[in-house]
């Protein structure tokens, strides 16, 4: 294409798929019963990808792990999602949603992914995010803190930065109540000094690392907390957030529904069920009021006293 | 406002107010156990409305009533929306939506609307439209049928040209399914003539009353067919598809959400539970399966052979 892009962009793919391997075998390795099938599925125009999916597991209720390498010509939606010109594009990535079966297991999603264009524009971008139906602030700082850690390594305003993305980007406007306790996103992260470039790469890779490991943690911190019906109702609820947040707000579940991207893919982040109660109000002082109080936006977890 | 129009609108407002009190309480009556509760809301810059919401009935598992009349200055997103100047705007209007326990009942939706701005345009609009879990051709034909008959009364144009309407807006587009078997959909329904006008607003009527005593006979038609765990599951999956239209395709939803409406009347047409299965595929030659072959558009209900 004759653009100054100087990294391999195979090599990155190859990586995120390999990633997703490895995922795979982890997380099946943490339930301990459910399986991924592996569905490989060709894109009109260029590419394709692998969508893996485990359902009714031991732990996971249901989960995707997807992988993609999607390339040819922008169409007007994409030249106008990307805010580019026209041209050709390269894209590929990863991207997992969990659910679990407990509702004292939070609901995760991680995705990063790398786009190439013909005009020698190209960038790292992904996030992670961490959905408990029950917020328990510990565990938010634990998680927060782990991921300033895998920031700090490569830039002291990444966390900052890029927590603050992840505030405004996972937002349910029409509820004013963010999808989760936050984490990180990050787009359109580029450098014109190679050097740099590659190693933005690597930082796109330490989140790609940092997502098993701390799911693995937050499970094991969890998996024995008891619960009842009362709980599976209100993890039924929040699930319904989850899907209005999906199916509304998400730019990426908008544009592939809107671009005839593949269904099955795109919505494999849905829950296996969710609840809608009309105008739901929880009793004062429960766990279930105390979880609303924090999905708020600007939350400090860090220095949370 | 010094316009030509010459309905009274507060006589069109009074009419559908009045049509939200007649039909809570012939449903009540209908599910013989279920009551509708009553929420008055304000509107922040002009009107309000009356939203009520029955849950855990007999016959219906969530059914919604929503009444409003608002008025104010349009703001960009309804000047974009109604394609129209900025000026002063009224809506009136009455949306029902009804989720039945029993998958062997279909989901019904239906809205009337009336519209005048500051500039002197005014119009109808409204639709009906019966989202059968499982398709019976008797059913889709007894609905269309009917249908025509009150639009006949009319115009013998409306029926051919608002079900084909009906056909285009409630399609899933990145499922490549109808939501249900249709029924008819118009907008913008005006005439520079008062008498005409008045005319439409009689038609506006006829739709809004033709609706309860069709689907009380869809409720007697079909409410001690026997069903089981399979059906129900099959109620979740289409549920599933209401939620994904409704949060990605109907207008009116995304108008609301995207105006900071009241998200918990607008919402009210969720039902109380969905669910996703993964890539779900029906047995050939199920009920399932041959429900999925009905949900295309374009299908002559009239002359069903």
């Amino acid at each position: 294409m004759g653009s100054p892009v100087c990294m391999e962009k195979e090599s990155i793919s190859a990586w995120f798929k390999k990633l997703q391997e490895e995922l795979c075998e982890n997380l099946e390795q943490l339930d301990g019963s459910g399986k991924f099938r592996r569905d490989p599925w060709p894109r009109k125009g260029g590419g394709g990808g692998i969508t893996r999916v485990l359902e009714e597991g031991n732990i996971i209720e249901k989960g995707g792990v997807n992988f993609s390498e999607v390339f040819g010509k922008t169409n007007s939606s994409l030249v106008n999602d990307l805010n580019t010109s026209e041209s050709d594009f390269y894209a590929t990535g990863i991207s997992v949603v969990l659910h679990p079966i407990s509702p004292m297991i939070p609901i995760i999603h991680m995705n990063t992914r790398y786009f190439e264009m013909g005009s020698g524009e190209s960038w790292f971008g992904g996030g992670i995010d961490l959905t408990p139906h029950y917020v328990l602030p510990e565990d938010a700082v634990y998680f927060h803190k782990a991921l300033k850690n895998v920031c700090d390594k490569f830039d002291p305003d990444f966390y900052p930065a890029f927590k603050k993305e992840a505030d405004d980007y996972f937002f349910i406007r029409h509820r004013n109540e963010t999808r989760g306790i936050g984490g990180i996103f990050f787009d359109r992260l580029s450098d014109p000094d190679d050097k740099k470039m590659k190693e933005l790469f690597e930082f796109t890779k330490a989140v790609g690392s940092f997502f098993f490991p701390v799911y693995r943690d937050l499970v094991s911190r969890n998996k024995t907390r008891p619960y009842g019906n009362r709980e599976r109702q209100w993890q039924g609820l929040r699930r319904g957030r989850y899907v209005e947040f999906n199916l509304v707000w998400d730019k990426g579940t908008k544009f592939g529904l809107e671009t005839e991207g593949r269904t099955e893919s795109i919505l494999m982040s849905l829950p296996n069920s969710a609840c809608w109660i009309y105008d739901h109000q929880t009793d004062p002082h429960s766990n279930e009021h105390n979880t609303l109080k924090w999905l708020k936006k600007g939350v400090d977890w860090i220095n949370l006293k």
